[in-house]
C-alpha cells in the first residue's frame, strides 16, 4: 500500500467540465441537455471517449446507464461505484449531476496516471434521466438499476411528444444489455453541488450528506364567496385569499417552532375570479413538506392538515385538502458518513453533516448498497438555472475528499452498512 | 292637488322586467346584452314602444341616451329625471340597471293611467353603456351628458374588435341629436339593486343612498428570491408569497380598525415561478381601497403604502407600489336624501342610509343636478351574475317610494341642492 494519498488535477477536471458545457450550451452559461436527446447522445459519446482515453473498460446497461471500470487486483471483489448524471434541466446549470460524473472520471484518471491499482475494482457511472424533465418520474436510470422501477415501467415512459424512453434509448444507440448492470456493489458514492445556500452562508468547504428528506405534497382548496369589492362590508366577507394568507402564516409558525431541518413551502397559488374589484371566492395552493425523519414528517403533515382546517373554519371558508404526492426519507450509511467525516478532518477541510432537500441518484442506489454523498457549496444557493456556479477551489476540495475516500475503501476489506 | 298618493302596479312592472329578460337571455336566467349590440337595439326598440304606448314623448340624444317625457302643467319648469341603463354585463342579471329604467317607466305609466298631470315635466331615461363591458370606461352615456367626457372621447371608444362607439351607435340607428340632451334638469333619481348583502342581512326594505365611495387601486410588486423548496432552510428564504400573506393580514387589520365603511380588497394575485417545489421569488397583487370621504381614503391609501413597505422590508423582500387608478367620492344631495328618508317613514318601510360601493349613472348626473339613489335588497348580495335576484315585494316598495318622491317633487316649487 502506498502511504501518500494521491490528489486530483483541477485544471484537467475543469477542462472536462467546460467541454461538457459546450454541448447543449445556452446563452448565459447554462445547458439544455434533456435525457436521450441528440445533445445527450453527443455528451455520452464524448464521455465514452474520455473513459476509453483513460484506459477504462466501458459498458452500457439496459437503461442506458454508462459504466467505466478500472480493474482491481482482486477482480472478484465487489467494486466501488462513483457517479451521478450528465442530463440537465431545460434551463440547467453546468454542475448539477455533471460534476459527480466528471469528478468520478477524474478520480480514476488520477489513479491510472499514477499507476495505482487498488484491491477492489472501481467504476464510474452516468445514470440516465435523473432530472425527469423529459421523462417523468425523475431518477429513472438509478431507480431501474436498483429495482425501484421495473424495466417495463421505465421503457414505457413518454415525453410530451409521446416518444417512449425505450425508442429514444434505441434511437441514440444506448440500449445496452441487462447483463451489464453492476452487481454486488461494495458501496456507492456521489459528489454533488449543494443546490442550497447553507455551506456558503456558513463558509464551509464540505457537506457530509447523511440522507435525503422525505416529502409530502398537499393541495389545499379553499372555497369562500366571491362578492363585489365595493358593496360588501369587511365583516360580511368570506374571502378565500384572506383565509389563505392566514394559513400561510400558520404553516410558517408551525415549521419554525418544530426544528431547524423541517421545511414547508407554499409554492403554487391560484385565485378565482382573480379580478381587482372582486372578493376572492376560491383559492387553490400547494404545500411542500420535508423532513429527514418520516415519523416527524408524517406528524407534521397531520398537524398542518388540522391547523389548515381550523384556520379555514375560523374564516367561514370551506376547505378540501388532498395529499397528492409522498416520498419516504432516505438514511445513508452511517459507516460511510463516518469515514467521509474522518477524511474531511485529515484533509483539514471545514464541514458539517447535512440532509439533502433534493432527490439524487443516491436515493435509489441506497436501496441496494451502502451509499453516501458529498456536497460542495453552491454560490448564492442557486441551481436549476443558468447562474448555477461553484468555485474551482471548492470543487478541488470535494474531488480530493472523494479520491481519498474511494482510495481508502478500495484497499480495505472492512465490510459495513 | 290630489291628497291620496298613487301606487304602482307590480304585476305590470314584473311583466316588463320579464319581457326584458328574454332579450339576450342566458341559460340560467341571466342576460348578455352588451351596449350597442343587436340585442341592445332590440331592447331599445321595445323600450321605445313601451314609452309610446304610455303616451310619452320619445327622443334620443347624440350619445344614444333615450328619453321618454311626460309633459307638466308648466312645460317650462325644469323636469324631474328618473333612470338607469338597459345594458348588462357579459353574464349579467335581469335587475342591474334595468330595474331603474323600468320602474321609471312604471311611475310614468301609473301617473298617466290615473290621469294625473304634475306641475313639472317628468322624464325617464335609458343611459348608453353604463357597464363598460363593451366600451371602456363605464358610464359613458351619463358621463357624456354630464360633460365629464367630451363627445369626441365617447365616440372614439373601441370594443375588442376595434369597432367604435360612434359607428356602432349609427349602425343600430340610435345616433340622435345633441339638441335632444336634457337641459336644466330639476333633479335626478335612480332606483337600483344594492349589489351587496347589507339590506338583506339587516332585513331592511330600502337603502337611502347618500353617495358613492371613492376608490384607489394599487398594484404591489414583491421581489424576493426564488429557491429550491428542499435545500433552502426556512430562515434563509426571501419568500415573496409569505411576505404577501403578511401584508394581506396587515391590510385587513388596518381596515377593520378604521371604520365600518372602509373596504380594502386584494382581489388579484399572481405568483412566480408558481411551482410546487420552488420558494416564490415574485408576487404581484392588487389592492382596491374605498371610502366615501376622499380625505380619509387618501390617508388610508398612504397609510397602507407605508405599512406594505415596512412589512416587505421586514421579510427582506423588495417592493414596488403603483397607484394605477383613482376615482373621487360622490356626495349626493342632502335635501333629496332627507325627502326620500321622510317618504320611507310615511310609507312605513324600514331603511338605512348607505354609501354605494359601485359606480352608477348617478355618479356623473350628480355633477350637473341634485341627485340621489334608492337601493332595494339583493338576495345573498349577488350581482353581475345570473343568480342576481330581488323579490317582487321588495321591488314594489322601492317603486312606490320612487313614485311618491317623484310625485311630491314634481308638484313642488321648492328648490334645493
Amino acid at each position: 500500500m502506498i502511504e501518500q494519498t494521491p490528489t486530483i488535477n483541477i485544471k484537467r477536471l475543469m477542462k472536462t467540465i467546460n467541454e461538457s458545457a459546450t454541448i447543449g450550451k445556452l446563452s448565459r452559461g447554462g445547458i439544455c441537455r434533456l435525457a436521450l436527446t441528440d445533445d445527450d447522445k453527443k455528451m455520452r459519446d464524448l464521455f465514452i471517449q474520455w473513459l476509453s482515453d483513460t484506459g477504462l473498460e466501458v459498458r452500457v446497461d439496459d437503461f442506458g446507464n454508462i459504466y467505466g471500470r478500472k480493474e482491481g487486483k482482486n477482480p472478484q471483489a465487489p467494486p466501488i461505484l462513483i457517479g451521478s448524471h450528465l442530463d440537465t434541466q431545460p434551463e440547467g446549470g453546468r454542475y448539477d449531476g455533471i460534476l459527480g460524473v466528471l469528478v468520478g472520471l477524474e478520480v480514476l484518471t488520477t489513479l491510472n496516471n499514477m499507476g495505482i491499482q487498488t484491491e477492489r475494482p472501481i467504476e464510474v457511472i452516468n445514470f440516465t434521466n435523473e432530472e425527469g424533465s423529459r421523462f417523468e418520474p425523475p431518477i429513472l436510470g438509478a431507480g431501474g438499476l436498483a429495482g425501484h422501477f421495473d424495466q417495463e415501467f421505465v421503457y414505457s415512459r413518454k415525453d410530451r411528444e409521446g416518444k417512449t424512453f425505450l425508442n429514444e434509448l434505441k434511437r441514440i444507440g444506448y440500449h445496452g444489455s441487462k447483463r451489464n448492470r453492476i452487481q454486488n456493489c461494495h458501496c456507492y458514492l456521489e459528489l454533488h453541488i449543494e443546490q442550497g445556500p447553507v455551506l456558503e452562508h456558513k463558509n464551509l468547504d464540505i457537506g457530509v450528506v447523511t440522507g435525503i428528506q422525505g416529502m409530502d405534497w398537499l393541495e389545499v382548496n379553499l372555497i369562500g364567496q366571491s362578492d363585489h369589492a365595493g358593496p360588501t362590508p369587511m365583516n360580511m366577507r368570506k374571502d378565500a385569499l384572506y383565509a389563505a394568507s392566514k394559513i400561510i402564516q400558520v404553516i410558517r409558525e408551525t415549521i419554525v417552532n418544530l426544528d431547524e431541518e423541517a421545511t414547508a413551502t407554499v409554492g403554487r397559488l391560484a385565485v378565482k375570479p382573480n379580478s381587482i374589484n372582486c372578493v376572492p371566492g376560491e383559492v387553490i395552493f400547494s404545500v411542500d413538506i420535508r423532513h429527514s425523519d418520516d415519523v416527524i414528517k408524517e406528524k407534521l403533515t397531520q398537524s398542518l392538515i388540522e391547523k389548515i382546517s381550523v384556520s379555514a373554519a375560523a374564516e367561514q371558508v370551506a376547505v378540501k385538502i388532498d395529499k397528492i404526492w409522498e416520498s419516504s426519507a432516505t438514511q445513508f450509511s452511517g459507516n460511510l458518513v463516518n469515514i467521509i467525516t474522518e477524511n474531511v478532518k485529515k484533509l483539514g477541510y471545514s464541514s458539517q453533516k447535512m440532509i439533502s432537500g433534493a432527490g439524487h441518484d443516491a436515493k435509489y442506489m441506497n436501496l441496494i448498497t451502502p451509499t453516501a454523498m458529498i456536497f460542495v457549496p453552491s454560490v448564492a444557493g442557486k441551481s436549476h438555472c443558468q447562474e448555477e456556479f461553484t468555485e474551482a477551489e471548492a470543487i478541488e476540495k470535494g474531488a480530493n475528499l472523494l479520491l481519498k475516500t474511494v482510495y481508502q475503501l478500495a484497499n480495505s476489506n472492512a465490510s459495513f452498512k
